[in-house]
């Protein structure tokens, strides 16, 4: 099995000014190929602590992925490090890399300084991999058998050019390393907590073939994701093999099932909506916007989604989106009765074929009728009007995730049940 | 100076399953102390690499801290491998967590089993410091000068618990090693890039006396904190010192300053709305969601904030905001007229004294009469409406974050104006 490190390079994650994400999305791509990542590190910009921890990484892993210190600026020596530690007697100019730089100023409306020119140039014992995205190529070192015997890909650390430049690490990765061709097939579940998923297809997972591997990734907004992997090999057969394991899998959770790819609770109740023809709208009390803005992250949602009101005071409640206060009065602002009306107010209002909507208690205090972590959801369509009750027990932040992901899956099933007829 | 590092154990941060913010979070309370963190780590649960890896770390640092590996499960290994690692001869019960363990059962309606007595039990060289949010207890063991002179600190790795455990573990920081006192005083700047801002303040910051050092800490959704360190006192004459500094920072910044402390634009909004006694509603086009999102993660929001409307279809803008048809034809969706009528309609619709409101492109694309990363904003308010425009050029989820924060810096300053006289 091929063993990665992967290593951070900066000061501003050592003091806690940055939170590291570029790690976790390099060490999932690594792990999708089958590649054990053994460790994990972040260190200052520093010379010593660079070439003693990179020298003691390549020694152990046969691959090490930096990020981090490639910037323009006076304090960002990792370039100038990897020249050293590799060996390199000179730099030399990328032209591919330095018609980015130029590109990339003209669009800002820049002039080309010394220091952008820099960028370009890159020890000579290294091979580089255009960053289309940034200034900084991303270099790889590869250490012969008598020093190491281990491959350097140096990456950006600004996360978006980091996250971009991982395809291109992976194919080279692939085209020097004899990985195991690995097989992967998520499912993303939504409605099961992680220990009574486990339960429930416990006979199934326990009677996987040897060469299957599950795992579960959960996620607060988007439920579980169950990802399927065979090891060993690609062919035709195993294809087959794999294909009827899922087959089994769905047909044991149902709709709980909502996708076969990485995805979310709204990109699906947008492809739904936008295959049926039909329109969306919301009426969020507790949530806030949160549902709304989760809808409207998906990129072409304007193609079905109308709008909302938050109606965040009993006033709005009743005056734009025509609760009766009598309805108010007598159930309660957290009712299942409150939640109908919200939902078919706001369906008239902005003339949509469904709408969602949520009242409830996020924290940090419950009422005299409800605890906190109580909510109502309704959804409102030409079939009709539905409600359900959920109960969290989480802070404010975390109930108003919970509360939107359980409005969208309930808005997921009721388009399940009204358009497969 | 003291130095510390960190490590994270657990095989779901090493295959990319989750991302360590605890670490982030323990590095900046260290920072804030003066303490040095020379290096993160991640490790898997692996007995062999935790043995070599703490050991390693304990021989470079004054304070090694480790969260995860602590749950009642098999492969939650930390708890015997700090045993092996400090010579315990045993496990010992410990009263007070059994007890809080009991409590935390007790309010699930859950019975006490035998791996969550286990919790309570630690090795027999260790403090506790008692875990009141979950069911591992934090431990300490202090080596003696002739095995590493070091202190390790196990945390739990759930979040939540981690992070709550900060203080306790700085307190007895604090009571083992001399850490030089440090004074900070923060400072909340919105409206300036982080080059800009440097080059404005770069005559004050220049002539800071040398026992001071100032920290730009940037966030998109923040504008950039400004923390100020005196290091070596905290005497009456010294405090005093750092008070006429940050006196004149705020002369030169002005209302670019919004906060003396880490704060959010969303709670300064709510408190000058709040002491002011007025009230407040947002009409969302291109943000979808995302401003009503923040103004209700503040917890007591609903005293000031009436609730939204999210007009992402024309209909929506025309039907439930009252814009007028024609104002869209002649100056089109992304404009000062439509961003004006947007903020005057939800104002007038919810009755509230102010209204917020954002019409613009978050992308992927941008129309034909404006590129993507174009926003309006509008404030209306008993004293006339405003419009800002303004031009990112970020990806979609960045550009809807730079969208919000932008418009609720706009509030701000109106409001300001409005409620000084």
């Amino acid at each position: 099995m091929i063993h990665a490190s992967i290593c951070t390079i900066g000061n501003e994650i050592l003091i806690g000014q940055v939170v590291d994400t570029n790690s976790s999305r390099l060490a999932a791509a690594l792990e999708e190929a089958g590649i054990r990542v053994t460790r994990m590190l972040s260190i200052g910009d520093d010379r010593k602590e660079i070439l003693d921890n990179l020298r003691n990484e390549l020694s152990l892993s046969d691959i090490v992925i930096t990020t981090g210190g490639l910037g323009p600026t006076k304090d960002d020596i990792t370039k100038g490090v990897l020249a050293e530690l590799s060996g390199s007697t000179g730099f030399v100019e990328h032209a591919g890399q330095l018609s980015i730089i130029h590109d990339i100023l003209h669009r800002r409306g820049l002039d080309m300084l010394e220091a952008n020119r820099a960028q370009a140039q890159v020890p000579d014992r290294c091979e580089v991999i255009e960053n289309r995205l940034g200034t900084a190529p991303v270099m790889v070192f590869r250490f012969p058998e008598n020093s190491f015997g281990a491959t350097l890909y140096a990456l950006p650390g600004v996360p978006f050019e980091a996250v971009g430049a991982i395809p291109d690490i992976m194919r080279d990765i692939r085209n020097h390393y004899p990985l195991e061709p690995i097989m992967h097939h998520s499912l993303m579940v939504y409605g099961l907590a992680e220990s009574a998923l486990s339960e429930q297809i416990a006979p199934w997972e326990d009677a996987l073939p040897e060469e299957m591997h599950l795992a579960y990734l959960p996620h607060p907004l988007t439920g579980i994701r169950l990802r399927l992997s065979m090891y060993g090999g690609i062919r035709e057969d195993q294809k087959k093999k794999v294909e009827e394991q899922i087959l089994r899998l769905k047909e044991i959770l149902g709709n709980k099932v909502y996708s076969e790819e990485d995805d979310t609770l709204e990109a699906t109740v947008g492809r739904l909506l936008k295959g049926a023809g039909k329109t969306l709208s919301a009426a969020e009390s507790c949530t806030g916007g949160e549902i709304s803005h989760l809808i409207t992250l998906v990129p072409g949602s304007s193609a079905y989604y109308l709008g909302s009101v938050t109606s965040y005071a009993v006033s709005v409640k009743e005056r734009v989106l025509g609760v009766p206060p009598e309805t108010i009065e007598k159930a309660g602002v957290v009712s299942s009765e409150v939640a109908a009306a919200m939902a078919e107010g706001v369906r008239k209002l902005t003339g949509s074929d469904y709408a969602v909507s949520t009242t409830g208690l996020a924290g940090p205090d419950g009422d005299a009728f409800n605890p906190v972590g109580t909510v109502w959801i309704g959804v409102a369509g030409p079939k009709g009007t539905k409600t359900l009750k959920r109960q969290f027990r989480n802070d404010r932040e975390r109930n108003i995730q919970r509360f939107a992901a359980e409005a969208l899956n309930f808005l997921r099933l009721t388009l399940l049940d009204d358009l497969k007829g």
